[in-house]
């Protein structure tokens, strides 16, 4: 294979993107068979690329295609839709072989995860290439040969999850399936130019997946942007009771929506001094570039201290967490350790020493430290680093095999070890005009709040999907906020400094905005207290007037027993604001104004009180 | 020391409960220095029962009755409440020994919940023997001596938390602290007619506190009462960063309260051929005749499989757990095994032995395992099982002190390994007046539900408060219903058979009741639709009627989201119901109803649709 080959094959690639084959196959000017045979033939011109180590024939395709004809694309969010699956991920009647021959097995059934897949309609093209048993970050630890970059033929794909990056970068897959335990759905994603999802840990079932660290595995969605990353999350996730590390997500409510994160964002970031990129100089500007795009959009960032991270990062790989590989593996580790690519056997082989006490001497530093990175994490939106810190080529790779993969974990190997979420997102090109990205990282199951914040700097950043032609940003965004928070409008007693505010503030709520309702409202003060209560009554004659009030964004979760705790008359209603909109917020039921003293003419409680203490 | 003697000692004992010293107090009857005296006065009876290992002389529990002074009695929940500490907390000036004279250190600081109990106004009594290091459920592995049982001195006391348990049974403080790693916290509160409460992993901070197995170690507190022990767990919980298995309790807004849970239950018991009680008979027919006393209080009893929970419960001791007590006794066990007590060596000294590997295997078994358990607990409202299976002799114990603490464990040990909550409550007095009682088992941070199941239960079967004279259940009830549930009144479309109704199915809201309001509401079909809505108005005068409603039982995380969905000029406030109470619902607007048609004589939305549909 050559080392030396220039890149710059191009091809009439179509719009791979969900939106663009939907319309395809809704208007007729495309069917999924059309779209896999061009597939097929467009794969041929990346042979070189080893990008699969099973690209489906026609005739396995068949069954799958088959499988579309009862079903109706309406109700079938991903009906046609090419996916790439890692190999170390079953796919029915198909061999997985982790990357290694003497390891492969056939499975009758697919993996919990491929199943819902296809079960939502989507058609799988093939199993991809990827660092043996999942052990790298690279993409060069494949018996069948090192898997090149899309942009770059000399360039590492990055991996483990390496075909399943460069599949869809290249348009052989709308979104694929990768495995994340130290970085390798993510990796990949930034140096291929997608979107690369890092569930929270058993989010997606690990129901036939061949493990790396059980305890730390996670599937991973690879896509050109949030809105198929998520349309194919949604698709992929659920409580699987049969893995033994699957969960069931606590915001199922809001389990399967997002949105664009707007406003103000708080996100931290590692100081200077700690950011390492290794001496890659396009990397380096990149990010600062990326920081200062951010800023213009609204961005706060905050310096964190990134030496407890790394020091979760490096007890991945140098601490007793090798031994979660080595049982991976076992028998063949302990039977025919000659079967394994040399350094992966390198790598996996000391796995088999490390005592239990180690281990568990391991655990507890890993949860104190826990507590250190969370703490650091509390007043922030999210963390943002960046997803890798230089971008090897294959060359330099092989040259120094651990110890460069060592420097490709250093932003990623932290993440599932304490348990968060990620998102990599592709945010601005280099000089050499190769992709960059970063990392947005969040607490367990903040998957959807980080896919918001990833959601906005895909529209503000804009650039292609993968290596295509057209534009990752979605035309359509969706218009929603933050579903996790309720607003609720208050305009007595719970008004900021007044005496039942604590109620919002306890519950979490913050102060989003100081307004008025529509000129529409009389305002009574109701009989009864400390502590003192007015109450609103809608009139839409000409008795009303616009009334100061506030609006506090409150978590969802804590709106239940606010409510609860409201005495009669007053109650939790619609309330419309001066802006035209409406929101959830104080109303009374209108018994409770009987002999109440009106008070519309002081325009809101407070100039009300105010009077009090004036008379 | 003599085994054979005969324990009916008899004492003025005082009801020690928080109640009557709180009451002693504010009255001027009683002064916490007096009470303390009087402690050791009446500790000096009980010298041969190896309760303590350090009773505090007066001059040590100066400083702790010197510094209520500034604190006021109605601000401090635990004001003058005397309490003891096992002898692996923390306690400022006091040595911890965990049971081993060679172990021992000075602690400068309290532990973190020591040192909240005594900011809450407690006063420490002293530190309590305890199995060495905490490896033992029976309270004969120390070398000061076996402790002896509170009812009858030839029995063991339970343990690890021997001393613990004893001094309270014999009201020698007020509450205690304990710990549990395999049940330590629950057998010997069986064993001595207490409540023991075993909070989830983390509720309570473990800074300050020996490890046993440090990932799986809990704070523990034996009470006499359910209202006892909830003023003593919401002064000691509370997150703690320092702590790495500290966690924040989601149910934060309810975190301390707790009521009487009431209405039919649905509690998982163990099958009669998977029950084991070691040839007690006494025990076997307590049991029995605890379910039939709780039959009739409305308990529904269903059974689920004990296998999957009893291969846990046998990991522990036969898996590779046994490694956390060998770093936890490092560099003792390695440099001077011989200063360990001979059992507690012979259980701890192999921990050395095992690979990391076996570790990852077994924790992945226990993944594996926990799903099948906690599937088998979501349709149950906790499980029920008997808190030991037999209650052993001190004789007995010492014959076979491995096997008898095994079987001391069959109920016990799965507990923490799959981060389950539960609390020991009693139940009967067995044929011979020995104390049996059961353990109630829930999921994490199910704390305060389950201890709103024990106070029902211990309401339903009165019992004396441990060894003392006075009755367990406290005459004041909490006249709370389950405060992680809010009842909601319905009286339209969500209804049951109603089109909106999956809005409260699809949040897990029950049928609580049908009834009705009070006599004081007009009805109005409102505009719009479908689906079409009523809207109640409060109307004291003539004008009003009951109306028919129904009453929802919802989880509070969900109420809302609930809240937020609906449409103006609908909202929730209070609502009248027909038996005087009030109850959470349905409210309208007064604008709502102009020109609305009033449809009260109809008495219900339900005959007013029947009405369109005769039309």
């Amino acid at each position: 294979m050559s080392m030396n080959k220039i890149t710059s094959i191009t091809h009439n690639t179509p719009d791979m993107g969900f939106s663009a084959l939907r319309v395809a196959y809704q208007t007729g000017n495309a069917t999924p068979a059309g779209v896999m045979a061009d597939i097929r033939e467009r794969a041929k011109s990346y042979g070189d690329y080893n990008i699969w180590i099973h690209l489906l024939t026609e005739e396995e395709q068949a069954v799958w295609l088959e499988a579309l004809k009862g079903k109706d694309i309406d109700s079938h969010p991903l009906w046609g839709i090419p996916f790439a699956i890692k190999d170390n991920i079953d796919l029915a009647g198909i061999p997985t072989t982790a990357g290694c021959e003497a390891f492969a097995y056939t499975p009758e059934v697919s993996s919990q995860v491929v199943q819902q897949l296809i079960d939502a309609g989507a058609v799988p093209v093939g199993k991809t290439n990827l660092d043996q048993f999942a052990t790298g970050l690279n993409g060069t630890r494949s018996p069948i040969g090192a898997c090149h970059n899309a942009f770059n033929y000399d360039y590492i794909s990055g991996g483990s999850s390496s075909g399943s990056a460069v599949a869809v970068a290249l348009g052989l897959a709308s979104f694929s399936l990768g495995t994340d335990t130290a970085g390798s759905g993510r990796i990949p994603a930034c140096f291929n130019n997608l979107v690369g999802v890092k569930p929270s840990i058993g989010l997606l079932s690990a129901t036939g997946l061949v493990p790396a660290c059980r305890s730390l595995d996670c599937m991973t969605i690879f896509a050109y942007n949030t809105d198929d990353a998520n349309v194919a999350l949604a698709a992929a996730e659920g409580f699987d009771q049969r893995d033994g590390y699957s969960r069931r997500n606590p915001f199922a409510n809001q389990a399967r929506h997002y949105g664009l994160r707007k406003g103000p964002l708080t996100v931290g970031v590692i100081p200077a001094h700690q950011l390492k990129f290794f001496g890659d100089e396009g990397y380096q500007k990149a990010y600062w570039h990326t920081l200062e795009l951010l800023k213009e959009q609204g961005f706060v960032f905050q310096e964190i201290d990134y030496a407890p991270f790394d020091e979760i990062a490096q007890l991945l790989y140098e601490g007793p967490w090798v031994s979660e590989r080595y049982v991976a593996t076992q028998p063949l580790i302990d039977e025919h350790p000659e079967a394994i690519f040399p350094v992966v056997r390198e790598i996996i082989a000391p796995g088999g020493k490390p005592p239990a006490t180690a281990l568990f001497k391991a655990q507890y530093r890993i949860q104190d430290l826990k507590q250190i990175c969370l703490a650091q994490m509390t007043q922030l939106d999210c963390l943002l680093t960046p997803t890798a810190g230089r971008h090897f080529t294959i060359a330099e790779m092989l040259a120094e095999p651990i110890k460069r993969n060592s420097e490709l974990g250093y932003y990623t190997n932290f993440m599932n070890l304490i348990d968060l979420a990620a998102i990599a997102v592709p945010t601005v090109m280099t000089e050499h005009n190769m992709p960059f990205g970063v990392t947005l990282v969040g607490p367990t199951f903040s998957d959807r709040m980080l896919m918001s914040i990833a959601n906005r700097i895909q529209q503000a950043l804009p650039l292609p999907k993968g290596k295509l032609e057209t534009m990752a940003a979605p035309a359509n965004v969706t218009p929603v906020g933050n579903l996790n928070t309720i607003d609720v409008m208050v305009c007595g007693a719970h008004l900021q400094g007044q005496p039942l505010n604590w109620q919002l503030t306890e519950r979490g709520a913050t102060l989003k905005a100081k307004t008025t309702t529509a000129p529409v409202y009389r305002m009574y003060a109701l009989a009864g207290g400390p502590p003192f209560r007015p109450g609103l009554i809608l009139d839409t004659g000409t008795g009303g007037d616009a009334i100061e009030v506030e609006i506090w964004s409150m978590p969802t979760d804590n709106f239940g027993s606010f409510v609860a705790g409201i005495p009669a008359p007053l109650g939790i209603g619609k309330i419309q604001l001066a802006d035209g909109s409406q929101v959830t917020g104080f109303i009374c039921e209108p018994y409770g104004i009987e002999g109440a003293q009106e008070i519309t003419r002081f325009k809101g409680w407070r100039a009300y009180l105010a009077s009090l203490n004036n008379a």
